[in-house]
C-alpha cells in the first residue's frame, strides 16, 4: 500500500478501505507517512468528505493509536459528555453533581483553556488544593466515592489525533465535519464512557455558525458512537451570546456553585438541566426535567460536588463561601453610552477580553490568572439606558484593562429595537 | 502574510493577489513555508483551480525564483520549442537544423530520460564525444555558429519548479493544468526565448488522453506567454502510438539523420514539418509545408546537424555513417501469433520496455545503455501474419529480454477489422 495512492483515490472521490484508514492514521504515528502527503490527504478529504463507514474507521483508527482507559472497576453505566465550546460554559461543574447524585458515575477527562474558549481543568484550579492530575488508580477511586471525578488527558490518550489536529489547525483543514467527528468521538471513546451526551454549540459564538451544520456534526457523531456499539444523544444549544453571566476562570466555578444552589442564571440552569436529563436518560433514568430542579433545590448535587472537590484535595471552604473565589480582584465598572437593546453580543470577543484580563491562554506554556475574568451583565435583549453597567471586569495589576475594554465595546450592539431572542436549548438529537 | 490564511483562501475558492503568489513561491523555495503548508496548498489548488491572472503570476515568481538565460548576445529572434513528451518522439533533433537552416536562432535547454519517456539529452550522448555540458559562452558561441544548441538545463534554473515538482510528485497533485502550464512556460521563459511553440501531445500514450484537455492545457500556456509580452502557439500531436518506429536513444538519433535525410516515417516528417513551420512563422519567415520538404531534400538542414554536432565535439562520422549508431547492439525479432490488424499499441508499455532493455532510467542516479531499444515495425492499422515481425529489439547482454518480450506483446493488439487511424498533427492553435 502507497500513501500516494491512498491520497489520489480520495482525491478522485473514491472511498477508502478500513484496512486504507488503518494504513494512513498508523503510518503517520509512526513517522512513516510524511506531514506534506498527510496534509494533501486532508485537504481532500475537505473537498470529497468522508462517507459514514470511512468516518467510524478513522475514529476507531485514532482511538487505538494509543492508550483507552478502562472503567470495568466503575460498576454500571458509565455517562460522558462534551461540549464543542462556548464561552462561559462551566456545564460539565453543574451537571456532573446532578447526574451523579442519581448513582449514575461519570469519570471525565477534560482540557485546558486555549485561544478564546476556557477549560474546565483550569476553571477547577481556581479552588486552592485541588489536583486533576491525578494516578488512573486515585481517579477511579474519586469517581467510586464521590459518583463523579474531573481530570486532565493523559499524555498518550489518542495521539493520532494531537498529531492530525496540530497538522490540520496549521493547513486549514480544520473545519471538515467527519474529521470534527472523528476527533471528538476518538477521544471520548478511549475515554472508556458507556453513552456520551454531545452539547453541539451552534450561533455567532460558536465555531458552527449555522443549526444545519451543527445538526450534521450531531448526526455524524451519534451514528458513528452508534457503529461502536455504544449510545449517544446530541444537544444543540445556542452560543448566540455567553453562557450564564461568567466568564473566566474563578468566577465561572462560582457561577456554577450559585446554579448548584439554585441562584444560577436561567440559561446556565437550562441547558444544565437537559444535559443531566439525557445523561440520566442513556443511563436508563427517566426523571422530568422538574424533578431535576427540584434535585437541585434539594442540596444533594452541591453536596456531591463538595465531596468531590474534597477527594480532589480542594479546599472545600471555597464552596462553601464562594465570594472567596471573587477575594482578590479589583472590579471595574464598563458602562453604556446608548439607549436602546442589546442586539448582538460577539462572544469570541468576550472570551478574548478574558484572555487579555489573564484568564486565558494565547500559547499553550502561558500562564493563567484564575482570578480574573469579565460578569456580563446585560445580555441579549435588554434595556440599556446611559450609565447603566454592561460588564464589570474583575482585574488584577497584569490586565490589560484598556485593550478589553476596547473588545468588549466592540463586541456589543446597541440596537433602537428589542430583537428575538432565542432559547439556550435548541434541538435534541437522538 | 501567513501561509495558513492563503490556503484558506484558495481552499474556499478566492483569487490570491501577484503578493501572495509571490509569498507563496519565494517562501516555499527559501524554506519559510513547509512542505505539509504547500502541500495542502496545492491540494487546494488542485479543486479550485488558478484563473488566469493567477497562472501568470505562479509562473513568473517560478521564473523569477532562479537563473535565467540572457540570449541577447544573439541577434535576431530566438524561438525554442517543449514537447509534453511522448515515446519515440526525436522532434527536436530534425526541426532544429530545419529551422537553423533558414537563419533563425534557437538556444535549447533539454532533459534526460525519466520513466517511460526519453530525453534529448540522452539521446545526442549516442554519439561519440558529443558534450552537452556546455559553458553558457560556449553555448551562444555555437548558437551563433551552428545556428542552433542543445545543452542540459543549467543547475539553478527554476529551483522552485523542482521543489514544487517533487513535491506535487509525492501527493498526487501533478494533474492539475495551471501548475503543469506554469512547471511548463516558467522554465521555457527562464530560457530566454522570444517566441514558443508547444507540442501538446494527446491520446493512450500521453499523459493528457483527450483532446479536450490538450487544448485546455495549450490555451492556457498560450496565454500565459502572451501576458509575458512573448509569442506561443501549439501544435496538438497524437500520440496514440510511438512516433516514428525507432525508441532507444542512438536508434532515434538514426531515425532523425534517416528523417534529415528525407528517408523518414511519415508521421515523425509530417509532425517536424509542422512544428518547424510554426517556428518559422512565429520568428516572420512564412514558408509553406512544401517548400520545408524541399528544403530537406536540399540537404541543408542535415548540414546544420553536422555542424552542431561538430561543434559540440561529436564524432561526425556517426552522422555521415549513422549505421554506425546501431553496431553494438544484437537485434532479435518478435513476431505475430494471430492473423489481423494493429489495433492499438499501449506507447508507455513500449517505452518501458526500452527502458528495461537498458535504454532508460527508472531512477535520476541509474545509467544507460546508448546502444539498445526497440524498432516498432508494425503500426496501427497494419496487416498482421503470423510469422510476420512486429518489433525488433536492439539488446545488450545486461538486457532483460523476456520481460520486455511480456510488455511488447501486452502492448500489442490485433483485431480483426482496420481501425481508423488519425493523423500525427491534430490541430494548431494559435
Amino acid at each position: 500500500m502507497r500513501m500516494y495512492d491512498l491520497i489520489k483515490k480520495k482525491r478522485d472521490g473514491y472511498s477508502l478501505s478500513t484496512k486504507e484508514i488503518e494504513f494512513i492514521v498508523n503510518g503517520y504515528v509512526k513517522g512513516d507517512i510524511a506531514d506534506y502527503q498527510m496534509a494533501a490527504f486532508l485537504m481532500a478529504v475537505f473537498f470529497r468528505g468522508l462517507d459514514e463507514r470511512e468516518t467510524y474507521d478513522l475514529t476507531m483508527s485514532m482511538k487505538n493509536s494509543g492508550d483507552t482507559v478502562d472503567l470495568s472497576q466503575i460498576e454500571g453505566f458509565k455517562v460522558d459528555k462534551h461540549s464543542t465550546g462556548g464561552v462561559g460554559d462551566k456545564t460539565t461543574l453543574v451537571v456532573l453533581p446532578i447526574v451523579a447524585s442519581y448513582g449514575v458515575r461519570i469519570a471525565k477527562m477534560s482540557g485546558r483553556a486555549l485561544g478564546h474558549t476556557g477549560g474546565t481543568i483550569d476553571k477547577l484550579e481556581s479552588i486552592p488544593g485541588l489536583r486533576t492530575d491525578l494516578s488512573e488508580k486515585e481517579f477511579l477511586d474519586v469517581v467510586n466515592r464521590a459518583g463523579f471525578s474531573i481530570v486532565g488527558q493523559t499524555k498518550n490518550l489518542v495521539p493520532a489525533d494531537k498529531k492530525i489536529y496540530a497538522l490540520r489547525d496549521a493547513t486549514a483543514t480544520v473545519d471538515q465535519i467527519s474529521l470534527i467527528a472523528a476527533s471528538i468521538v476518538s477521544k471520548k471513546l478511549a475515554g472508556g464512557a458507556d453513552g456520551i451526551v454531545f452539547d453541539v454549540k451552534t450561533g455567532s459564538g460558536a465555531f458552527l455558525k449555522t443549526l444545519e451544520e451543527s445538526r450534521k456534526l450531531a448526526s455524524v457523531m451519534i451514528k458513528t458512537v452508534a457503529r461502536s456499539s455504544k449510545k449517544a444523544v446530541a444537544v444543540i444549544s445556542n452560543m448566540d451570546q455567553p453562557l450564564g453571566n461568567m466568564v473566566g476562570n474563578a468566577l465561572e466555578v462560582f457561577e456554577a456553585i450559585q446554579c448548584l444552589k439554585g441562584n444560577g442564571p436561567e440559561d446556565l440552569t437550562e441547558l444544565s438541566v437537559t444535559l443531566a436529563h439525557e445523561m440520566l436518560n442513556l443511563a436508563g433514568i427517566n426523571v422530568s426535567s422538574e424533578e431535576i430542579r427540584d434535585r437541585i433545590a434539594s442540596g444533594k448535587p452541591l453536596e456531591k460536588f463538595k465531596s468531590f472537590v474534597a477527594l480532589q484535595g480542594g479546599d472545600i471552604s471555597y464552596v462553601e463561601n464562594p465570594d472567596k473565589l471573587l477575594g482578590n480582584s479589583k472590579v471595574f465598572e464598563l458602562r453604556a453610552n446608548e439607549d436602546g437593546f442589546v442586539e448582538s453580543i460577539n462572544s469570541e470577543l468576550i472570551g478574548i477580553a478574558s484572555m487579555v484580563l489573564g484568564g486565558g491562554r494565547l500559547r499553550k506554556e502561558d500562564t493563567i490568572d484564575h482570578s480574573v475574568g469579565i460578569q456580563v451583565v446585560k445580555k441579549l435583549g435588554d434595556r440599556v439606558k446611559p450609565e447603566d453597567v454592561l460588564v464589570r471586569l474583575y482585574t488584577s495589576d497584569k490586565s490589560d484593562k484598556i485593550y478589553a475594554e476596547k473588545l468588549i465595546r466592540e463586541a456589543y450592539v446597541i440596537g433602537s429595537r428589542k430583537p428575538n431572542t432565542t432559547p439556550v436549548v435548541l434541538e435534541v438529537i437522538r
